[in-house]
């Protein structure tokens, strides 16, 4: 098994495949020997290259945990050196562009499956690599008419095997879905930090901290996500601004019923979340 | 001392009180029978009553936890029956409105210290009490040119003996700090929870969680403090709206250098508010 970019993601990977057994050998290829040797020493590989017909050359699976940016053009690159009966697949927020970028490629496409992981952390780096990060998390897989049966299948095997539930949605469907569930979060954490000034953070609590915790998710990787996600992203922030201009005009009016309602529907809509969660 | 209204904030009042051994008696007055019985079954008063005069007539301290559309009638009408030398306090999480009401009513202004501890929960209710709610949280004291010196030393010791770190300013600041650290976030939690339809809610993960969490408040309690405190809501949804906008126009422009800056300076000040809380 090949983990490709052993940050967070591919460090968690890494420490699940090993401490279950589900693997031989766990090699991470990176591009920061310092940082591979910590991944190492953090037990999330068994080894580490720089080099990545070492890292593929024996692979079953090779997982591409890059910024989003960089995973389609490791996927063309590795495909051309991996067994064609080897599994490539990711863990990329954003899929659309992708999955289109890979299936243009004909080795890419044979290998290929797209996935994205629905778990994560504001916070990056291998260090806070964790074996739970996927445990009863949704993991999306987004095959399509040209996805590889059998990749299919290993792909399937792969995450199930990491603790994940899968479900199965087209790249564009991810996409449209994860920009309201996920990218329009991380906007409005950023627009909400930015907004509240230093001097009355004293004064700040659980409202302020949990609103914007996402806000602290390096800038890097979600200036990757939304730009590659940008028109989804664009339209759920029309649906936001029509929230909050309602909630704001029944402010601005004194309009005690009608704010009432509002809040009492965000309310329930936040109640069903979360028994939701708790009964899966 | 007395506790009206023994909801999250009332009886985890009255559970530290009784833990701490700060009283020889507390009192917990209310409207619902079945309510008082359980703050008392679960320990968070000695005694309950639906009777204000059997609340406050031997009460050293009352302090209101009620909705602070009542706060300021609560108040008079209790400063009407408290002994003159007794301190009454509130809970609520405006000030302005209530302290100007109060001090519009002589005897209420001559037992009165207006107070905010910036703790709470977006559970109610008593079942929810605590005895480390108020543990090094922020308790805001808003005096004025009107308190009397005593009720004022006496309003110190009572939130600072509950464990919390005192801060003192004018109702009109408290009341424009909230709106930025806790109305706000509150108004933004609910559009966030209403403009993400049910059926995309199996791919949300911690963004959406975390983002949300506060629109599962009491609407009614809410509508309240939004009202009381709403023309400096107003003014803290503009400087929201003034941040969002930026943030959709760079992503509306693929302004990649653009966001990245903005991510970056909202990410440094959710870091700063982190490192901050950690270090008081």
């Amino acid at each position: 098994m090949a983990i490709v970019g052993v940050g967070l993601i591919g460090g968690s990977i890494g420490l699940t495949l090993r401490r279950r057994g589900l693997a031989d050998r766990v090699i991470g290829l990176g591009r920061d020997p310092t940082r591979l040797d910590e991944a190492t020493r953090l037990g999330a590989i068994d080894e580490a290259t720089t080099v990545a017909e070492h890292a593929v050359a024996e692979a079953e699976v090779v997982v591409i945990c890059t910024p989003v940016t960089r995973v389609a053009d490791d996927v063309i690159q590795l495909a051309a050196l991996a067994d064609p009966k080897a599994l490539i697949t990711d863990a990329g927020s954003t899929k659309r562009t992708i999955v289109a970028a890979v299936e243009a490629d004909p080795r890419g496409r044979a290998v290929f499956v797209g996935a994205h992981p629905i778990a994560g952390s504001e916070r990056s780096g291998v260090e806070n690599a964790r074996t739970d990060l996927f445990e009863g998390r949704v993991c999306a897989l987004t095959p399509t008419a040209s996805t590889a049966p059998d990749q299919l299948q290993l792909a399937r095997s792969y995450w199930s095997s990491l603790g994940c539930r899968l479900v199965e949605m087209t790249p564009t469907a991810h996409d449209d879905a994860l920009a309201l569930t996920s990218h329009l979060p991380h906007v409005v954490a950023a627009a909400l930090a930015s907004s509240v000034p230093e001097e009355v953070l004293p004064l700040a609590a659980g409202a302020y901290r949990d609103g914007t915790r996402v806000a602290a998710a390096d800038p890097d990787l979600w200036t990757g996500i939304l730009l590659q996600n940008r028109e989804p992203v664009l339209h759920a922030l029309l649906a936001f601004h029509a929230g909050l201009n309602v909630l704001t005009q029944a402010l601005r009016d004194g309009d005690s019923p009608g704010l009432r309602s509002l809040l009492a529907d965000a309310s329930a809509r936040r109640e069903g979340f979360e028994s939701e969660r708790q009964s899966s």
